[in-house]
């Protein structure tokens, strides 16, 4: 039987031929000869011969292929998007034919006849959800997206230099690592490229991947995206995003981003990715300033016109004043306080769960591809999509966060119609939160940011290179750890379990006033969401900055890809998850004044029943937990998701006994921690 | 003593260290321990062990090395353009250094020195230029700067195949030709890339970057820019291509090119030349369709306001309507019919022989740069400039033709001032021309077209990848091999020498209605010119096609590298030159009709008595001869270039005794040659 940890390697070296050595080692697979493209029937095994240190040998099983015509359909170079429908759908029909294969032999089978026959980036894409989903390979570590298609993370310059690393320097001990500079994209003339080291970073990129890989909107199991409340965390893990991309503009002294809501004005902002396409072999499209969007009419591809787009927006706004949406059968759904958001969500991303797809469309998806295509968008040039086509690099570009600004608009808009949260639904009776504070290198409530260079071994995507570690060094944002201290006053007689809550928001706004409570609601990150239990009187309770519910630890994003230890393992659930070194937005250089707010609600009204223990929980509150419901019956994003009440104009209006908020600077040292030699 | 045929050796693989093997026999340079640059000087030595096959080195001598500082301030990743001043002062630099080394010993040590320290793209510009202007060193046979650098030639996807053959095919034996597609740059859905196959005709560009090569516009050393005539031969070049151009639209059913004369109005036409710059890792960036030019403010690198050219532009225009132009001491130089074609040639190029640069600025120069910057005019998003930025590329977008048409719409406005030549400026008493016709394949006035595929080895321009032919195979036009016959009957008593000029033309405009020849003139296209003795009495003269005065033998286009035979010595003025698989039109597939016109002008009044006889004629028309005069003192374009007399308002009614002409038709046959496997 095969060794199911073979599988991984069919995702090294992602546009090699299947029969070239994998791993590292010198390991092939023994193709089939029926297997082999025509290109190579001839001279396959002479290659092998050449490549391949005898012992390490891979069996194949030769089997009937199903019919992978339709998958097939998409060029191997062409630019596979889960963006669009009929390549989701293309994917959809390998997945299952990924998923239904009986064993891991026929499996392995099966993604070795197809790997050199469809296109690279949907074979990954199919081959890594199936193997999330699979019974029988799903504690499998797959390989860091960002290892196996570097060129979707970083400066198309580095792979020259990477190139001539790995050829001029034999064997991979004297190789240098090679430095991604930090400003490539654009200069100080763009203001917006102030927020470079947000837009281009790895892990946040990363994250956007995994998040969209463990949420499909489309899949031919229903299960893969019938997740619980999925449409309610596409909302709420894109208005995070939002939340800091603000927080950083704020402290980058810009005004927070303006949301795209006007199809028909230019896009004043820009973009141009720099870098190249390792399966396309073609550049990714830039966007020139001032471009204007124009009917996508692309043959056999996609076709969004803006006059559709302006009819669905306009249903969706429909149906939230109404307080209902019409589901196929012109029923009326309402969209209530509990499941409202969730159906709303799944209407505007938009997803298969959607309750009317015909009158609702396609919205968000297609906000992405009208953008995407602005270039080019009849394909008369033949061009690619930009980098809006694509989860790995959309939020390198400006108008990612212009356009999910106006996402969450909507979002806010059905919000705004549900009651505020009264001081008795807040409050938690018996229980006093008597203050908060965070230390950091033995100062209180300092919190510091600085730059850090960190390395990744590149080779196993560096294709037709000699083998060896190749590294990029990454330049990144990172903060001292720190630690919360909540102090807390139990009134009541017995020991009660807590649902403690934080988060943190700028504390002025682009004025310097101090920002109204409906302003600054939007802007709270959640930085952590943790249970307590709390004695009878008082308790401080401790909380570690690297134990956040939000993030993935740092050696998740950084890691040794062969380091295949169990506590590694899930990696691709787990693999979602915002990176831990962006957790606290960029400080100013003389400090910047953030609020940082907790709140302890009973855990009782929060907990959630689980039929079975989870695994993977790191960064729960952004992706949920695999084949688990998400951990808290609330509203994501409360107490913030909605209009304050009445009279609390203020943060500090806002409190009730079981909340604090103290005031904290967070200050950027302009200094960069580099690997030690 | 250096054996200065290893200084071609410092051609290949531009990008590689310079200790790397070269030439591929495993060919190295000793290169002294002070030449090696910081990174690779602890291990150069022990690199040089691995790739070099011990007979096979070359001893450089280590000399005091010239201060290069002022070239080495361009980056190494830049795009090196000679369009830009800045670039072509220090390229200036660079030459003054090689061509003053005082032996090729010398030479061979400042340039080992200079490659990996200078951008390569300079420094093979720079290189090719000393060695072409050196005493000692012109004979050398340089190599073809599309195998170079073939990355601003072909497709870029067909760099990641031809990697995957180097890499997976261990020797070049069993190697496949990759074969460039032919619509990979846009769709039917343009009706511009009807011309891909001249726009992006391999060819056609080389012939540009030489014809630039030969004739900069700037230099350190004077002689290198005064050359015979020069001027002019910039208006004539450009215009034979418009004219070239113009018949293969209307062989497409297109219009003739809109000349682009309004600086404010955008161009209609994108273009996305899907090319990788090697030296630069960045994709060359495309222009949208629609994109409106802005003033260009790259600071430290080029500076063009709209406002400047529109200056200049009147300005050249008054110049041309008063019929003199000012120089820089304020006094007049008459634009008269012998040197003001010259004249406004070096102004509007500009060149170092402006009469005054200050009164007439840059202009063509500038109009390639301001829409080469139209993507990035402020370098706000750190973008390279546009294939128009760069002689080896701009042929491939459609906007160099509208640009070019506008610049010689001001060539024309001077000619249009000149008096028309008489009926007996033109004639050639006792010659009288009584019949012309063209055979090939057995068909008279007959000649087809059809597609040709033909391979390069593109192996010393694939850096960091297994040494090994390589070859890329192109799909090119062809055409059969043609027969001039021209019947002459001399009535004089003595033989006379006549000196015969052969043009073609369409004979219909886009309405169908025969062309008059005030239009149809500038359409003239040179195919011939040459000697011919002719006895008393009837004579015919035959000349074949392929003896073409204005093209260079297919062999110097596809041909192989390693042939050192001496007819191929002296490539580079050599290798400028239209070539020859371009020299007809393509036909209509049904059959175009054109207008074959033959001239016997007096050989005595066009003769041009030379110093010393040339090695290289091929492509005298369109390139002169090396260190030589123009060798035809009419004007160029002759009888063409100016306003027909008064009456001649078609061709027939043009035609003088020694004239003739003859309807011929172009039938294109839409099949491919292939290479013989």
């Amino acid at each position: 039987m095969a060794d199911k940890k073979n599988l991984l390697l069919l995702f090294d070296h992602p546009t090699e031929p299947v029969f070239m050595d994998k791993g590292g080692n010198g390991t092939v697979f023994q193709i089939p000869d029926s297997y082999v493209t025509n290109r190579y029937n001839k001279i396959c095994k002479k290659v092998q011969q050449r490549v391949c240190s005898k012992r390490e040998q891979v069996p194949v099983k030769e089997i009937q292929v199903p019919d992978l015509s339709y998958p097939m359909s998409l060029g191997r170079a062409e630019q596979f998007s889960v963006f669009l429908k009929s390549h989701t759908e293309m994917a959809g029909h390998l997945i299952e034919v990924f998923v239904n294969m009986p064993t891991v032999d026929d499996l392995q089978s099966v993604a070795v006849y197809a790997r050199d026959r469809v296109n690279p980036v949907m074979f990954n894409y199919a081959l890594s959800v199936a193997l999330l989903h699979r019974p029988d390979t799903k504690d499998l570590n797959l390989p860091a997206f960002s290892q196996v298609f570097p060129d979707r993370f970083i400066d198309s310059q580095m792979f020259r230099h990477m190139r001539e690393e790995s050829f001029v320097i034999d064997g991979s001990d004297s190789r240098n690592a090679i430095v991604i500079p930090v400003n490539y994209t654009a200069s100080d003339l763009d203001v917006e490229h102030r927020l470079w080291y947000f837009r281009e970073d790895m892990g946040i990129n990363l994250h956007h991947w995994h998040w969209h890989l463990v949420y499909p909107y489309e899949a031919p199991i229903r299960s893969i995206v019938d997740k619980d409340r999925r449409g309610e965390l596409f909302y709420y893990m894109h208005q995070q995003i939002i939340a800091r991309y603000n927080a950083e503009r704020l402290s980058n002294y810009m005004a927070q981003v303006q949301p795209f809501n006007n199809f028909d004005e230019p896009i004043a902002e820009g973009y141009f990715p720099k870098m190249d396409s390792t399966v396309a072999s073609r550049a990714y499209p830039p966007r020139f300033d001032n471009t204007r969007l124009r009917d996508v009419e692309r043959v056999g591809q996609i076709r969004v016109s803006i006059d559709e787009m302006k009819r669905w927006r306009e249903r969706i706004y429909e149906a939230i004043h109404q307080g209902y949406v019409l589901d196929e059968d012109n029923k009326k759904v309402a969209l209530d306080e509990v499941k409202g958001i969730d159906i709303l969500g799944n209407i505007i991303e938009a997803t298969d769960l959607s309750v009317n797809r015909t009158l609702y469309g396609n919205f968000h998806n297609n906000g992405h591809n009208l953008i995407a295509y602005a270039h080019d968008p009849t394909n008369k040039h033949l061009e690619k999509s930009g980098v809006m086509g694509d989860t790995t690099t959309a939020m390198r570009d400006p108008v990612f966060y212009k356009w999910h600004s106006f996402v969450d608009n909507l979002f806010q808009e059905h919000k705004r119609r549900l009651p505020p949260y009264s001081a008795e639904d807040l409050g938690f009776p018996g229980i006093c939160v008597q203050g908060i504070n965070v230390e950091s290198r033995d100062q209180t409530n300092m919190l510091t940011t600085f730059w850090q260079q960190s390395d990744l071994d590149m080779s196993r995507g560096l294709d037709f290179s000699p083998r060896g570690k190749v590294s990029a060094r990454f330049t990144h944002l990172q903060h001292s750890a720190f630690t919360y201290n909540v102090e807390v006053e139990n009134s009541s007689e017995a020991t009660r379990e807590g649902f403690v809550r934080i988060f943190l928001a700028p504390m002025l706004d682009e004025r310097n006033g101090i920002m109204e409570l409906e302003e600054q609601r939007r802007l709270m990150v959640e930085l952590d969401k943790f249970v307590i239990t709390m004695p009878a009187g008082q308790s401080t309770h401790s909380r570690k900055s690297v134990d956040s519910n939000v993030t993935i630890p740092f050696e998740r994003t950084f890691r040794n890809p062969d380091d295949n230890s169990p506590n590694k393992a899930i990696y691709d659930f787990c693999g979602c998850g915002w990176p831990h070194h962006m957790l606290v937005p960029k400080g100013r250089p003389e400090g910047m004044r953030f609020k940082l707010f907790v709140m302890i609600s009973n855990y009782d009204d929060d907990r959630v029943v689980q039929a079975s223990e989870c695994a993977c929980t790191d960064a729960a509150s952004y992706c949920g937990l695999r084949d688990s419901l998400y951990p808290d019956r609330k509203s994501m994003g409360y107490p913030f998701d909605r209009q304050p009440r009445q009279g609390a104009q203020f943060l500090e209006n806002f409190l009730t006994p079981n909340m604090s908020t103290v005031e904290i600077t967070i200050t950027h040292e302009n200094r960069t921690e580099k690997v030690p030699e």
